[in-house]
């Protein structure tokens, strides 16, 4: 399998943590977004939509994060991501969505880029945008998370589902644009314990071979 | 079962026709979204997030159009709204995820709300963002149904899936601001044909009883 990915995405790294859960290794290849190689014509071939993570098995390619990851979860099922029980499945994808759909669209990088290109908008006011979307649906999470009934270290009980696959890289966005979070301590409990995890700690984008390296740091 | 939803929502939309196709009946509650009702202590104590629709059975409660639909086809398996190859049924999940995750949010009731209010975005460039976010999702979406590889009068095959679920309504949305659809044929093919199916028709927001009567329309 290959991935196409890119070290600070939070989408690509929501699939380097579920690839690390279940122990399996992709190829990887880099897509500088920032630098803007995704609109190159080499990578629209590869994924018209122009954006990562992109997924190629054989002749088999998928897009979307959320997809990629339940199709791993189908044809790698151990560990699980989802809980067997159709109610805490649904729950857990619900948790899942809330980020995926709710959050982090709205502060993806091809989005930035237009409110500051088309809609002129300053470095101030883009940045109140993208804590004004994490402060909204971390506000419902939260109260989602405080009314659990059962006893969890992760979104939902003590081992990580798709819930928290999202959960890790969007508070490693909020920290990134420095958004307070003083107001959700379940999800910075979650945060904090699942950072302890290799699967998660591995996968976050200063690890990641594509992450520039600082100008002052002699290599090695 | 009882479903919280809104006429115009195209989220609530998408569940609408799941139901249909599913053929069942759920106590429908109208929480009026242009009006604000959303953010009223009662409805926020029912859904913190104030989003529509919002799903209960029981003591189980349920966000996120996806999801939802997602536990009415494993607790209602008949009929299936997605494949049962693994690889399809990603693809059917990359297509509602396309249009859930990167077109579906940026166009929400709420981010025009703020385009408007806090970033004084006229109308005229809020409907460039509106058909921005279309075009490039549609775009990509239509190059992937290009390569389908099995004859398909949906999204994917001769009945209808979570794609098609997703797709119809996001289509009546880009009717609704008037975007461009000449360069999808494909798209524009399939909302053709599935609207002639009840289940489709049955959920548009025009055929809601929350859908405000023309004025000049004298009550029978």
């Amino acid at each position: 399998m290959i991935v196409y990915e890119y070290f600070r995405s939070s989408a690509a790294f929501r699939l380097r943590i579920a690839l690390n859960l279940k122990g399996l290794t992709a190829e990887r290849r880099f897509v500088h977004l920032a630098g803007g190689e995704q609109r190159q014509a080499d990578y629209r071939a590869v994924n018209p939509q122009a954006l990562v993570p992109y997924f190629v098995e054989g002749d088999f390619a998928l897009a979307q994060s959320l997809a990629i990851i339940e199709y791993l979860d189908e044809t790698h099922p151990d560990p699980a991501l989802l809980p067997v029980d159709a109610r805490q499945r649904a729950w857990v994808r619900s948790v899942a969505q809330l980020i995926a759909c709710d959050i982090h669209p709205l502060n993806n990088l091809r989005v930035l880029n237009y409110l500051a290109d088309e809609l002129k908008v300053d470095d101030e006011a883009k940045t109140r945008w993208y804590c004004h979307w994490i402060n909204e649906g971390f506000a419902a999470l939260e109260k989602m998370l405080e009314g659990r009934k059962i006893q969890s270290t992760f979104c939902l009980g003590e081992t990580p589902t798709l819930a928290d696959i999202c959960l890790i890289p969007q508070v490693a966005n909020a920290n990134r644009f420095k958004c307070a979070l003083d107001a959700f301590p379940t999800i910075v409990g979650i945060h904090r314990h699942a950072m302890t995890l290799p699967a998660f700690h591995e996968a976050q984008p200063s690890r990641q071979p594509d992450f520039p390296k600082p100008l002052s740091t002699p290599e090695t």
